[in-house]
């Protein structure tokens, strides 16, 4: 292992062979931690071929469990976030596009820190489980072209066990470590085609354009070398995608776009990776020929059918489907209003996604509860003018004290007297 | 401790506080290994400014005990070399400056792999004690000038701790690693001054003059900023040092350099090192003097009769130093001739060594005995001509099957048609 770490550590390339050997050895407790770590800073600095972040990903897909989704008929075409604030895409394309036949076998996270996870946002339907047995997730699919469950804990136990050690030593902004960890688990959870959404933006993982692309770049190729058709878009994440943060808040925007509302970056981001995924799927030829269709389908409220049906399978209460307002609410309604006027300069997802998540929304930490009703909904986004005294956005809490939320909510908004381009929502395609 | 190692990672200097919570938390053993692994991959790659070397280095003398030398009278000079085959300079270098009246409280070490330490050689000496008590040692420096014992294994444990985590991550070969390592060392043995034989060539462990300058500049700079007068020379290590190899072997040769002997490498290197030793010492003004001075005292027989009572002292046969024929002999004397003829172009310290290691006279692994009558006799260096079956070197040992080390040493030579030039012994001094 000493001499792993000297060849990594001087430049070379590792062999596939010896990429198994350490991983393996570290997933089996035969190589510890410490020699990791100094592998872990050696590939930070001197980066991985794409021969390697192929064989690193398939190692750790051979570390644990795979899905195999033989019983599903269709190409399954599976779609990966690296994460923002308010993105609710997933719970919008799902639906659109199993409307058009492209079966949706779901397995997705929970949040943490300043983003949420799709799981935790469908359980604020009462009623609605996660959990179906492998036998229910295929039926489902099979049925209902859409079903979507919790992450197996037997998937990718070396990534998760790589993932922890990065947390500790400095080593997890690592394009090559980010990537693969990514499509390890998308490719264990058994998908013929991928489609990635790489954020950028202040409120992203990845703060620079060129970072994101790169990043982009790198999943794509990992896609591409082991088979699996990967398009990835990189879209923007200096303000929350939407209006709606939280759980209930989140399903309640989804509906509405799944009934036709013009919600702009939401709907461009959403309609885009579902025309992405369609044409993976086989449904269409064409790209722009997807998207046209696929707002059609948005339109005519199919996709909220689909979205209905698919609730109903797994235990959901349809009824706060059909009517929002019945969906958890939270006891108090407060309103965030401006001291002062300007065009919205900034509006940064991050610490608005930390407003969120004090009020409850999401987890601090990994054994955090949290609460389904809270959020934010936001009046004002980049670009609106805003007078004295209106209201920004509106808290929803459980408590009157909200003074640590709404610190980190006006710390990320920014005035100004110009007024304000708007910039592209998706910059880049890579495929 | 993950915020000072992306603190580092991103190439910025941790302050003295930072440094002394790594190490003392390390020590301590509230930071994991998997954490100090990854700074020391970062340290590899990003190095360390001068203030970082020398405060890594108190922060490493604080970690135990010291050795208080102020019950020693005079300016108390150590020596360092970075370990070399056929290094005997220690024993010719202490009498010689102790007769001019330095006095040498020295703290040696035990040898390892194809490198042989001071205190084993000098256990070669039948009845030869390296365990005084701090009294006995403090005593016999201010009446005979010179005591050599083992180190303490409560100096610098933090080094020790550091040095072996290190040696399984890839990580000895960083320059400010190693100079914080000796030179903590170094100061926590009590010195007031440090004389440094930084080694290169292919038997030493910085094979290029760069990296041994490099090394060489840190060491000085750290003993600087600590202010201790720190000097060192870079010798050549192409080659052995001198003829004899093994612990009797080198007690042998040292003798006859002490008698007067003309073993012009290491006569040189032993006169060098022991002038800068005396001009620190306060005992001469200047090196070029000093070297004079020191040669009239070798040629005397005043250093050798400082080397018997010295021996006499630690209770060791003097006998054996009177007639070295009396010291420890092995069984067979294996005679090594050439099956080719031509000048001697490459005596490669390392493969030599080994071969001596091989016949008992180093450890393969620390636990291993050694035999203090093996080694290997040097009957050609490099420019030697040697005619096809002429004697290349003398094999001591204790069994008849030696053809590991021949293979060793046989691999460590070749010849050439075209007459050598010769190389300087002393490449640099660096103040």
């Amino acid at each position: 292992m000493s001499d792993l770490i000297l060849k990594k550590r001087n430049g070379a390339s590792l062999t596939q062979q010896e990429i198994e050997y350490v991983v393996n050895g570290y997933t089996g407790e035969q190589i510890p931690d410490y020699q990791i770590s100094a592998l872990l800073m050696a590939i930070y600095y001197k980066g991985m071929s794409t021969q390697e972040v192929s064989d690193l990903t398939m190692s750790m897909v051979h570390s644990g469990d795979t899905i195999d989704l033989s019983k599903v008929h269709g190409m399954k075409v599976d779609k990966h976030s690296t994460g923002g604030v308010g993105d609710k895409v997933s719970l919008i394309v799902a639906p659109l596009v199993a409307a058009v036949g492209v079966p949706v076998a779901k397995m997705s996270g929970r949040g943490l820190g300043h983003t949420g996870g799709t799981i935790d946002k469908l359980e604020a339907i009462e009623g609605f489980s996660v959990e179906l047995t492998r036998e229910e997730f295929f039926e489902q699919v099979n049925t209902k072209k859409l079903a979507i469950i919790g992450q197996s804990g037997r998937l990718t136990p070396a990534d998760k066990k790589l993932y922890a050690l990065r947390d500790v030593t400095a080593t997890v902004d690592s394009i090559p470590l980010i990537a693969s960890s990514i499509m390890s688990k998308k490719i264990a959870s058994g998908a013929d085609a991928i489609v990635l959404d790489v954020k950028t933006g202040s409120g992203a993982f990845m703060k620079s354009l060129d970072g994101a692309k790169d990043l982009a770049q790198t999943m794509v190729q990992i896609g591409k070398s082991l088979g699996r058709k990967t398009i990835a878009i990189i879209s923007d994440m200096n303000q929350p995608l939407g209006y709606e943060i939280g759980n209930a808040n989140e399903i309640k925007e989804a509906i509405e776009v799944l009934q036709g509302k013009r919600v702009e970056d939401l709907r461009e981001v959403s309609l885009s990776i579902a025309a992405h995924m369609a044409v993976l799927g086989g449904v269409y030829e064409q790209f722009e020929e997807a998207y046209k269709q696929l707002e059609h389908i948005l339109d005519s409220g199919e996709a909220l059918e689909t979205f209905k049906s698919f609730v109903d399978a797994q235990g959901g209460n349809v009824e706060q489907i059909i009517d929002p307002a019945k969906l958890p609410k939270a006891k108090f309604q407060i309103e965030i209003t401006s001291d002062a006027e300007g065009y919205v300069e900034k509006l940064e997802a991050e610490p608005v996604g930390v407003a969120a998540m004090l009020l409850g929304a999401g987890r601090k930490t990994k054994d955090d509860q949290i609460d389904h009703s809270v959020g934010i909904t936001l009046k004002k986004k980049i670009g609106d003018y805003v007078q004295k005294g209106d209201v920004l956005a509106i808290f929803h809490s459980n408590t009157e004290d909200v003074k640590a939320s709404i610190d980190s909510f006006k710390g990320a908004i920014s005035l100004t007297a110009q007024k304000i381009d708007s910039t592209p929502m998706i910059y880049e395609t890579i495929e």
